[in-house]
């Protein structure tokens, strides 16, 4: 009987413990989504890349073509939008996250009133932190085969 | 004492069944990339309507801009592959998912050999079937600013 009661406690600690690493997952997650809304706002529309890479881990692994890599990409590509466009909004739609990636849809609008650009921005974290970017970029088009516009 | 055990024994129970909750929720994640995966296959690379609309639900709401609304419009673009592009190969680089979403990042090749398109397909589910659909689309460039590739 006691070795009975012993192993229901070890079956119920190991389902406290399982349990305990699904919610402490599940807060990354939340944690993750969070640390890529303020770097983002902080990149594209504050444009100030020293707040930015704040968020930044020990690397920033580019896969954006139009950028170089590196934190220094980063800054070139903010350069760019303060002096091009700076009243660039980029509003993030929805967000995402799995793992280790935070998944961003976004409308980018360079100039007011315009339609701008869809986006989808993927971020890679270690250890809370942003050091890898792809995205795919594709103007938003005046006309439409249906009507429930790309967003 | 007794109720002091009844209170232990009513948290334990609680935590299980918190992380029942948890690990379906998981399962279901995993189901829904499966399925998205599947439903990708049979269209792009079999470009299979049939088979494809197995994995549709009551409805399948259309935002990419070049598509016509509903099962119809997947029907018409799968039609337009077969006839134009029979040859396009869609490989998957990375799938997510989150909540009801199953987000694709993908490389299309439409003509062997060429370097194709960098996609990110965004997908909903209800009921582990697909119902809706956004997609940014972008030409992979011949050159680029770094080194890394767009995957």
């Amino acid at each position: 009987m006691v070795r009975f009661r012993a192993l229901v406690i070890a079956v119920l600690m190991s389902a406290i413990w399982s349990h305990a690493g699904w919610a402490a997952d599940a807060a990354q997650l939340e944690q993750n989504k969070k640390t890529v809304r303020a770097f983002y706002d902080a990149a594209l529309n504050k444009k100030d890349f020293d707040e930015a890479s704040k968020y930044l881990g020990s690397q920033y692994r580019q896969h954006n073509p139009t950028a170089k890599d590196g934190p220094e990409g980063l800054k070139g590509f903010i350069g760019f939008l303060k002096e091009k466009f700076p009243n660039n909004k980029s509003e993030i739609k929805r967000i995402f996250a799995d793992g280790d990636f935070v998944i961003v849809h976004v409308n980018a609008v360079r100039e007011p009133g315009t339609r701008g650009f869809a986006i989808v921005d993927i971020f890679r974290l270690d250890n809370g932190k942003v050091v890898e970017h792809w995205d795919v970029v594709q103007p938003v088009p005046e006309t439409a085969q249906n009507d429930n516009g790309m967003f």
